[in-house]
């Protein structure tokens, strides 16, 4: 149930095939939590409905309660065809709720959502010219610890393993100095230095490095009343709780009844991914040039795409600065820091969040979406909302 | 009643003249810590009384209930004075309780004990030799978060605020470009630098980068029942306890009738403090050559003496590496990570620790004290203690 753990001694270090039913809607910014008897339901006040009305996509088919009629399709899953069908299926559910069409639309999303988001904004751009009307009325992305350019976001995580203590000089050095994964042929010390490496990340939950790890995966018998920001087991809780018949039902999800359980993260189509351009800046360009809101977010304390990364990235893009560096403000702390460019990217740190910032910084989190939205910067002072 | 703030400007980023009984005892390792009504007391269950006899000493005279009676003697404090006056307590101590004295002897503090501490055990092992007998049985040092080498501890702390993504790039190139404290003239664009850079550290508790602040500093009706790790507002409760007439009675404390209200940090002493070498470490070699236990540990969340400077001084002093860098482990968790030099040295860092280490994380505290006074290694697998 706990996330698969990456040892990211591969080329990318995060994968497609994650579902935004459990992380996105169940764990982090909907408008329910599961309680620790796989159940019962808790309200999340930090909710993101309370800044629009979100829906949730389980994309591409093959994860989750997302499926074909064609088993094969789950071989040749990819990044173009993630963003064909999820493209469709916006166009359709517009056909189906049209008093949402002219709506303003803003499509966000974390980890390897770098990918899709970007790559679905395209289409929608693409299509709205080809067409040379609006169909989806898109205004701006916004994206949070996500891949976007597989250089600079493995040499950031090696970075911030090394400047958080959790890997020693020694074995980024002996990394660096052998691992070259492009070339053919790999020296016997780069293996040497990747177990060093997987020793010393595979006890902690490089997701939230700080984080405690989940030692009684079971389900209570009772619910836990109180709202806990960021327990360890909460996957378990909703696996749990979208297995279950009559949530189902209500959901109106699972009708073919799948040969499967509901998981949070596909095996099926994971490790036959093959289509995934190495970044996906120059369409985060596309956008600054069209005038589309751009925002960049990092929790700060997740190690598999880590702020280093982020900001690595950031800086490929040679972009010119607007509002620099500066400490952003909820409920009179500090939620991170942000720095504004021209274009206009905006790129905000969330304080103290793992890789699911909504699920460890929830209120700073709600904050983040509500500026987005409103088009205003994070705020500077301490006294803004 | 907060710490004052440190904004680094300065060479030196910790200052002497903070309070053992303040921190130390009340909020870290202490049996005791005081509710937040401020007159009751809960156990510590992770005190260090669980593994030896300790003592704790506020230090020099001005600290806490230490005074002289000579308050002249406040303007010329300083390292040397420091480390005299602690050895004669010490071996003043021992005439009185004369039970401890053949008991092995162990020195542990933080912060701007990087100093005192060296310095004390430098005294004892010259005055043993001196006297050519054991006047204090010393076996060895521990030392947290602490000020050893000036120029290694600035720009690890420097490195780390980057690297935690707190203070830009471009304020640190800034600094390191046009701050050079040791000329006398300064460009116009170094205050600046410092401005931006304090701008990003005001407003968060730069001894635990990712803690809350203590924004209702009051203290309750009824004491709150659980031990809270890590109360931002804990300073609050140990001022008003320990300056309640009651609590001094019983410590058989402020028997004179101080003028001045007993204070974690005293402001009588550390702006006058003048004598402070640049470096300690030439005495950790001299202990290391001695056959003197040294560890040295390193809350990794903590932005003032933070776990990058530490490694930056540990390496200065170029020694052999005994086991390289593991994850050790407390209760099923990785509590840090810990290597051995040849000498011996063991560095320890602390998982999810602040500058004040037994405060943020006791557990994981007491048991590197204990493995400390064992002289074992921090242990390498889960199943160990």
């Amino acid at each position: 149930m706990q996330r698969i753990h990456v040892t990211c001694t591969q080329k990318k270090c995060v994968c497609p095939g994650c579902s935004s039913l459990a992380y996105g809607a169940m764990e982090e910014l909907g408008p329910f939590r599961v309680n620790s008897d796989g159940k019962t339901l808790q309200k999340n006040k930090y909710s993101w409905n309370h800044a629009a009305n979100v829906l949730f996509l389980e994309s591409p088919a093959g994860v989750g309660f997302s499926y074909s009629n064609t088993s094969s399709d789950y071989d040749s899953s990819g990044d173009r065809r993630t963003a064909i069908d999820n493209y469709i299926f916006l166009v359709n559910w517009l056909e189906r709720f049209p008093e949402y069409k002219k709506r303003d639309f803003y499509i966000t999303g974390e980890s390897y959502a770098g990918h899709y988001i970007p790559q679905l904004a395209h289409t929608i751009l693409l299509n709205n010219k080809n067409a040379n009307k609006t169909i989806i009325n898109l205004k701006g992305i916004m994206i949070g610890n996500a891949a976007i350019n597989d250089e600079t976001d493995n040499r950031g995580m090696y970075d911030y393993l090394v400047s958080h203590a959790i890997v020693s000089d020694q074995t980024l050095h002996d990394i660096r100095t052998f691992c070259n994964f492009s070339s053919g042929t790999i020296p016997i010390q780069c293996p040497t230095a990747l177990d060093e490496y997987n020793q010393d990340v595979l006890f902690i939950d490089i997701y939230n490095i700080y984080a405690p790890l989940c030692n009684n995966p079971n389900l209570t018998a009772f619910p836990k009343k109180n709202l806990i920001v960021g327990d360890p087991c909460s996957g378990v809780y909703t696996h749990s709780y979208l297995n279950r018949a009559n949530v189902q039902e209500a959901l109106h999800a699972n009708v073919t009844k799948l040969k499967y359980d509901w998981e949070s993260c596909s095996d099926l189509i994971s490790s036959k991914w093959s289509d995934s351009p190495s970044t996906t800046i120059p369409l985060l360009q596309e956008f600054l040039t069209n005038g589309l809101r751009v925002w960049i977010f990092s929790g700060d304390i997740d190690g598999v795409v880590p702020v280093t990364s982020t900001k690595y990235s950031i800086k490929t893009m040679n972009l010119s600065t607007k509002t620099t560096w500066y400490p952003w403000f909820f409920n009179g702390e500090v939620g991170g820091y942000a720095e504004v460019y021209k274009g206009d990217l905006t790129f905000a740190t969330v304080r103290g969040a793992g890789h699911e910032v909504p699920r460890y910084q929830p209120g700073r989190a709600l904050s983040l979406i509500r500026h987005f939205l409103k088009g205003t910067p994070p705020p500077t002072t301490k006294r803004q909302p």
